[in-house]
């Protein structure tokens, strides 16, 4: 079992500990303001005095600090030697932030690997808790089993970068989901209807969802946009529609009004006999 | 084995004849235009001369035809009993088409279950088809392992009009997800990323999102909104920053700015410091 040295034992820092003491993994805990290590150590962490002793104490070094520059910062002086050691930094940042520390790793010979918590604090520790961590495919595969005690570990590839970069990704895919979801919210809410009801369908439809996910990025990939779910001009009438039934219920355009403008300036460019993925030509091309 | 009858040989009512036919059961096909019904039958379906016959040879029959109007007018001048039977339409429409259709069923004797396809035509008779029903509750239990053919079959409550509501509801909730989607593959593909990847990751992702939808689900019915998931300020600032990003990668920011202006309505109307699902206030308001 490797152990585990925790930098930072803020809200994030201290669910990660929680975490591994949970799964009965040796954990130790430094945080510049020592008070706030307390709790963990009344859970069996061991409290490091110093970053260094925190480097040596781990296996698997993880920073939850707040920012990379943070990170830098404690990391300059320190003189302890990383081999057979991992770094992994879970604050976030850029993809340039995150490249720039892994050239400062390389130099200083820090295995290191980016990584991102996409669903929050409150899934730490729980099956699914869902992780992203980019750099060195050989580190990753090795702390892996411990990475999972965190939640789903996945790995993206070698460059830093990545898990900037599907951070920003995924959090505007959350964010359109959820736009969707409040919407159809409205709309039984507007009839009065049992919303729980609402999640546990929205929920079996997600893996009809993740279908159109694969289908779509090869649509997209290829430029070859095939009308099997239903084309552009279809869509457009359809989101009519809605905003019509949107408007008789009281419930906001808002939302159909959007889509309906996204979907016209895709017919505008020439896709309106297109499969509805050449949606995505109005988001490449900056118009 | 129930006898299943198809009414309607369009795309759908095809594809759903397949289906029933594959899975080996005694299937009877009409349609107004007889040669539609060739393909069919050559792969073994019965042909029906007549609607009558249809209904006379099925346990359950299955209405594909395009509009309400039309299953009214052919189904008006029918004298044939439905005692045991069941007619499901699949046709979509509206739910006061719905609710108006299900009084004419009741008039006419005909046990009736409203239904949509809401995974298109390409999933029918796959295990991630996906299918809603409304109506008595003991007619679709007793149908159900039969529907179950078609792919998952989801009941929603005894009011016809639950079915429409719930296909506008998904509809807009599946356009949220994709542009949002669509979004984030324009961000991977300005740094040339393999979207397929993407897709893969989105897919875990819809877990960790069925779990929003939930506990939001929650927060919205009691009009208590905690910021577990960060709150509206926080989140407003964040898309900002994936809205400079888009712009860094000549990635267009409708997207983002969309989101911006909702949350930013979300702030102006109080809920600032209250948890994300809040801003479905902005979408009940009609604002």
């Amino acid at each position: 079992m490797k152990k585990i040295s925790i930098l930072g034992t803020g809200v994030m820092g201290t669910a990660i500990a929680m975490a591994y003491l949970k799964a009965g993994y040796p954990t130790t805990v430094w945080n510049r303001t020592k008070s706030k290590t307390l709790s963990l150590v009344n859970s069996g962490a061991t409290l490091a005095e110093t970053v260094e002793e925190a480097i040596q104490q781990g296996d698997i070094v993880i920073s939850s600090l707040s920012t990379y520059e943070d990170l830098t910062d404690i990391l300059l002086p320190i003189k302890s030697t990383w081999k057979a050691k991992v770094l992994v930094n879970i604050s976030s940042g850029t993809s340039i932030q995150a490249r720039d520390f892994g050239r400062i790793a390389i130099e200083k010979e820090i295995p290191y690997l980016d990584s991102a918590a996409m669903s929050g604090v409150k899934l730490v520790g729980h099956k699914d808790g869902f992780f992203l961590f980019s750099g060195a495919e050989s580190e990753f595969i090795n702390a892996k089993p411990s990475l999972e005690v965190l939640g789903n570990a996945n790995y993206l590839g070698e460059d830093y970068g990545l898990t900037p970069l599907y951070d920003t990704a995924l959090f505007t895919l959350a964010w359109g989901s959820l736009m969707g979801f409040y919407h159809a919210a409205a709309l039984l809410n507007a009839e009065s209807q049992d919303l729980s009801k609402l999640a546990n369908i929205a929920k079996l439809q997600t893996a009809y969802l993740a279908i159109l996910f694969k289908e779509h990025s090869n649509a997209i990939s290829t430029g070859i946009y095939n009308n099997d779910d239903g084309n552009i001009d279809i869509h457009l009438s359809a989101m009519d529609h809605v905003k019509t039934i949107s408007k008789e219920s009281n419930v906001s355009d808002h939302f159909p009004s959007f889509i309906i403008n996204i979907l016209s300036k895709a017919k505008t460019m020439g896709h309106g006999d297109n499969g509805i993925a050449s949606a995505i030509e109005v988001f490449k091309n900056n118009g």
